[in-house]
């Protein structure tokens, strides 16, 4: 047996640890008793649109080609209305910025970073990400063989210390992985941050002789809040390669549908590609399932009711000010990140335990001291919870 | 980059070679004149009932939990009436031969393959197939890091043969691949087999203390003919993990939806599952697509048409026994495996062409001087591609 993949499947999330208390707590004292801020699981249902598409689909297509193998790239025809609608809603400049031939459908953002990372990476790379960050880039990364090195965002905005990464960058840096918005700090990197970070990473690789991948895992995209831009980060360097899935924006996460988008920019975008198609093939995705497939391009540009989130984080995110919390910007995705009343983030967390709040340490997001709450709950528990966040705040007066 | 995973992205399959090429015949001399034989895509539609069962969900069914994520290893509830069904329709014991808790929800055959020998596998350890064998097994294997150690089936009946296997077995044995209905040949193993070899296995366990694990590979279970019986393996040895998927027997190949049932009378079962789980995680699978998840339980035992699978497999049959080609027992699948004209398969696939037959050489399913024909195909062109066969064969005489 492989003791490392037995590790892994042994070892729960934190996360999933605190879902499962949650289970046991809300059988003990009642639902509406126990306040679960622990998992990103998108409370705002699919639109209309969703079943709609897909019971159209069903009842108007010939059930060979609905369900029959696509090419294991995907659906030429649903890659290239992907492929036009990136151009037509994010290209800014003149040259492509996609190109059907250089998009992979995949089972989610999860498959489309496997492929990504499996393809681009050999034993002894080193992988750069931006701490806080999503706990899964670590197994994503080490399965490879190379190695995660976090590198700590500004402690108070929560966005990325270019003087940090460029310290951490070395010949065996082959990736960045850059999430924004950021799962868990809700923060969305300004355009600034981007020109930065992409400058830096174009000085280091043509010092280094060698192109810097950049990973851009984009499933919060379209969760931003009060008029935040997103820029779409191959407008601004070539080097990189898209991670997308519509499992938050149309609250799908069950569904299992996304792409990897390589920028035709890139170096060696034809051989990124056919990298990633062939770790497709070695970790057994086969293709992205085909019905999701044929939905995507009836349905993109539309998202769920995201002004459900909206309300959530202005409600939260006043009150717990007004307590005297401390929180990086949340202008995007569903979490807010805030600072531990104590230096022991897990400590505090067995605290707010005590007020039925259940809140996630950030130890295992790769930075010590802060929470996440995940807002994609109901008004309701954001409401009812408030008075518990406050109670909380004051037993440490 | 890594170049491995850029061979395999730029190495087609000469299935897909050929595929692609009865494409560019097809456009120059019409549809009807090219007999493509090449692809194991199920011709005939799922059944209404999938339509059916897929639309209900997407009406009856809250949306949040519809597309929501399962647990990782897939819906509790789906996993319970999986295990019920197989207990009731294959378990010939007493003893339990499957377990809602070990029960695995895969993105179809090939991810329930790759997570089980990725569960299981280590560097330098070896995994016997037999040959004929589906290409796909070495690239899972061999991405793991372990050896596939092919074992030629007996020439004339394609049944395994005992001695080579136990020959080929050592220390280093970690598993072996068995595909009953098999492609390529389109035989079933008969019990007698199954008996032989498990008995040799738990032999070969005992004396090297250590358990070999048996994959079962069982996409065509139920496309067999003429009252054909395939034993279920979990019943003749306990150290057996079955992978499943709704592909072939549904005809739903682009949706991705099967599982790995371990057997809960396997040695450390539950560290197997939990590997496979581990596995599952680290390949970025995170659930099975849970629309079609809920749908299986629905069809259980259900089938597309496969009497015109049946009907496809007789005609095509008595006519090339009668033009004198000699093919194993082929019970099962939609597949022939047919002794070449000349000792060479892919000159005698040259010539077929010249006849508008597209034959697949079997040098790439472990084993020289066959073909296999994919019947999976309309009834008309069985018929119509009868005397190109005849043809084919007097131009040997």
């Amino acid at each position: 047996m492989n003791e490392k993949m037995l590790g892994l499947g042994k070892s729960r999330s934190v996360i999933r640890e605190i879902f499962e208390y949650a289970k046991v707590r809300k059988a003990e004292i009642g639902d509406d008793k126990v306040f679960d801020f622990s998992i990103g699981n998108p409370s705002v249902p699919a639109p209309e649109s969703v079943k709609n598409a897909l019971t159209d689909l069903l009842c108007s297509t010939d059930p060979v080609q609905l369900h029959g193998y696509t090419s294991a790239q995907g659906d030429a025809s649903v890659r290239g209305k992907i492929s036009d609608f990136i151009e037509k809603t994010y290209n800014i400049g003149s040259k492509p910025i996609s190109s059907p031939n250089l998009i992979y459908m995949t089972s989610g953002a999860a498959a489309a970073l496997t492929c990504s990372l499996t393809a681009l990476l050999n034993e002894g790379d080193e992988v750069i990400v931006l701490a806080p960050f999503f706990p899964e880039y670590r197994v994503f990364t080490e399965r490879t063989g190379a190695k995660l090195i976090p590198v700590l965002c500004d402690e108070e905005t929560m966005r990325p210390r270019i003087d940090r990464i460029s310290a951490a960058i070395n010949e065996k840096t082959a990736a960045v992985i850059v999430n924004s918005p950021n799962n868990p700090t809700g923060v969305v990197y300004p355009e600034e941050d981007i020109k930065a970070l992409t400058s830096l990473l174009s000085k280091k690789s043509k010092e280094l002789g060698k192109p810097i991948y950049l990973i851009a895992d984009e499933p919060y995209r379209e969760l931003v809040y009060g008029g935040a831009h997103v820029p779409y980060i191959p407008n601004y360097y070539d080097n990189t390669i898209v991670c997308y899935s519509l499992s938050k924006s149309l609250s799908l996460p069950g569904e299992r549908i996304g792409y990897v988008s390589v920028s035709p920019r890139a170096e060696n975008a034809q051989n990124v590609y056919l990298a990633v198609c062939g770790a497709g093939r070695a970790l057994g995705f086969v293709c992205a399932t085909s019905l999701f497939q044929f939905m995507m391009p009836m349905l993109l540009g539309e998202t769920s009711d995201i002004s459900i989130y909206e309300k959530n984080r202005n409600i939260l995110c006043s009150a717990l000010t007004e307590y005297g919390y401390k929180t990086a910007k949340p202008d995007g995705a569903f979490y807010l990140f805030v600072k531990a009343l104590e230096p022991d983030a897990k400590a505090f967390c067995e605290r707010a335990k005590k007020f039925e709040l259940l809140l996630v340490p950030s130890n295992d997001f790769g930075c010590e001291g802060y929470v996440r709450i995940a807002y994609c709950t109901s008004e309701e528990q954001i409401r009812n919870s408030l008075p518990a966040f406050k109670a909380l705040a004051e037993s440490y007066l």
